[in-house]
């Protein structure tokens, strides 16, 4: 399916990535390892983290400047979704008409609609990206070239993508390990709701929930349940806001189930309690 | 503060262990590592299966008749929830007076009310346990001589419980490798809705909850906060009964941060959003 991750000829000059945390640090560390580009430059916010990133090997050039960009014909934004939208434009204003945009934002509707004139443009086009990697660890230091190897990467074109630029954004996934699959903005925002968004909320609000008392007595099961929820609130807070309608659908659905699990404990129905349960067990086994 | 684990003399002549799945086989693994016992006899229901944990190593002996474990001066009861009473009332017969009977059991107060007349006893007396030690994962073959390492476990005296009694089942306990906590049966149940027996409830909605089209979707995040609805139902669902008045309070807690979450998500309020999350984080970074 996939063409070699490698071959004798970089894939791109100038690969751009703007916001060199633990995704867009990855990014740069697995195309680095393969050879993808000639040049790795990273756009950020501050001098010291992308002077660190470039100390660290992981980019060449480091700056606060989009201007720095011009000459790529690449470019992934990895900053936090509230902030996509305004970091794309400001790089599709110097990149140079055939140069691609794409993103790592965990959701996709908003960003796809705000930047719907991007999609089919002449000029730079935009496709949106999602890799289904990550963790609850923040900052380039924890990057990790293996970070998207055999990981699902949604891409969302519209239906003003061109076909060949869908192509090159699935290919640059691939080129870094992933598996592509491709959904609408919009399914992916109502699937990402219950798979990722209301697991967060759900693991917050159990860790939330937890008394002084109760910390001595929090063993495995516990930690894996709310692992998640050590995730940076700076990130979570714009995916839950940006995605409310999906969230909310998908927590009056939970809802309904743990009403359906109280109802069995308040009528002491065993039998239907072990149907939930089963039910449970099934859904997770399929999960392999 | 633990006494050394092996001594040139074993502390038990004959353990018992009454129910030898992960729990039972890993605490006969313990035992037989740190030499802590003459012989070790196990109890089960299926012939085949205690004939499997003896040619594992696991035990000496296995019966299906509790008269196997006349001699013996410590026994662990290892069983479902709902069968412990029954199984410590029938291992209280044939032992010795100054016999000890502990279980490994995930509730505390339905047990300990109901064996009360055995806690004080003169005869061979009760006193619960639950080693906050496990996995989604059934069976002697899944056995771990290393599973209470390091890991809490939670003794239960009651007002009646000689403190010898309780020593001896905490030292016990200790030898396994495990951190002992004493708590009140009612304690106990309270914290542990809190701790296990709601996010387990919480796991089975969420992953009861997927669609057939979330399956490809569903990434690590969802993984881990789902992990415990594999436990098998049929331990689960008499956990959640016996505990029912608890888990209820537990997720009636809950689900007022629930509605918190969303009601910020309703007023698009990314401060309260924020305030819910931070809240959240700090609590899970606290556990380490």
């Amino acid at each position: 399916m996939s063409e070699p991750a490698s071959t004798s000829e970089p894939r791109f000059g100038t690969l751009v990535i703007a916001g060199v945390g633990l995704i867009g640090g990855s990014i740069a560390a697995a195309a680095r390892q393969r050879q993808l580009a000639e040049r790795i430059v990273g756009i950020g916010r501050t001098e010291s983290r992308l002077a660190g990133a470039v100390k660290a090997g992981l980019i060449d050039e480091g700056s606060t400047s989009v201007a720095a960009a011009a000459d790529a014909n690449f470019a992934v934004v990895c900053t936090p979704v509230d902030r996509i939208c305004d970091d794309v434009r400001a790089l599709a204003e110097v990149l140079s008409p055939d140069a691609l945009i794409t993103d790592a934002g965990s959701t996709k509707q908003i960003v796809c609609e705000d930047l719907a004139d991007l999609c089919g443009a002449d000029g730079p086009a935009f496709i949106g990206s999602h890799p289904l990697a990550g963790s609850q660890l923040q900052g380039f230091e924890h990057s990790d070239a293996t970070l998207f190897q055999d990981r699902i990467c949604v891409v969302t074109p519209t239906d003003a993508t061109q076909p060949n630029n869908t192509r090159r954004v699935e290919q640059f996934w691939r080129d870094l390990g992933a598996v592509v699959v491709q959904r609408t903005p919009g399914e992916h925002d109502q699937v990402l709701a219950r798979t990722s968004h209301l697991p967060h909320l759900v693991a917050a609000a159990l860790a939330g929930s937890l008394q002084p008392a109760d910390l001595e007595l929090a063993a495995s099961g516990f930690r894996d349940t709310t692992r998640i929820a050590a995730g940076d609130p700076g990130l979570w807070a714009p995916i839950l806001t940006q995605n409310a309608r999906s969230v909310q659908d998908a927590l009056g659905e939970l809802q309904g189930r743990l009403r359906e699990f109280a109802d069995s404990l308040q009528h002491d129905d065993p039998s239907a309690l072990q149907k939930l349960l089963e039910e449970a067990k099934r859904q997770r086994d399929g999960l392999g």
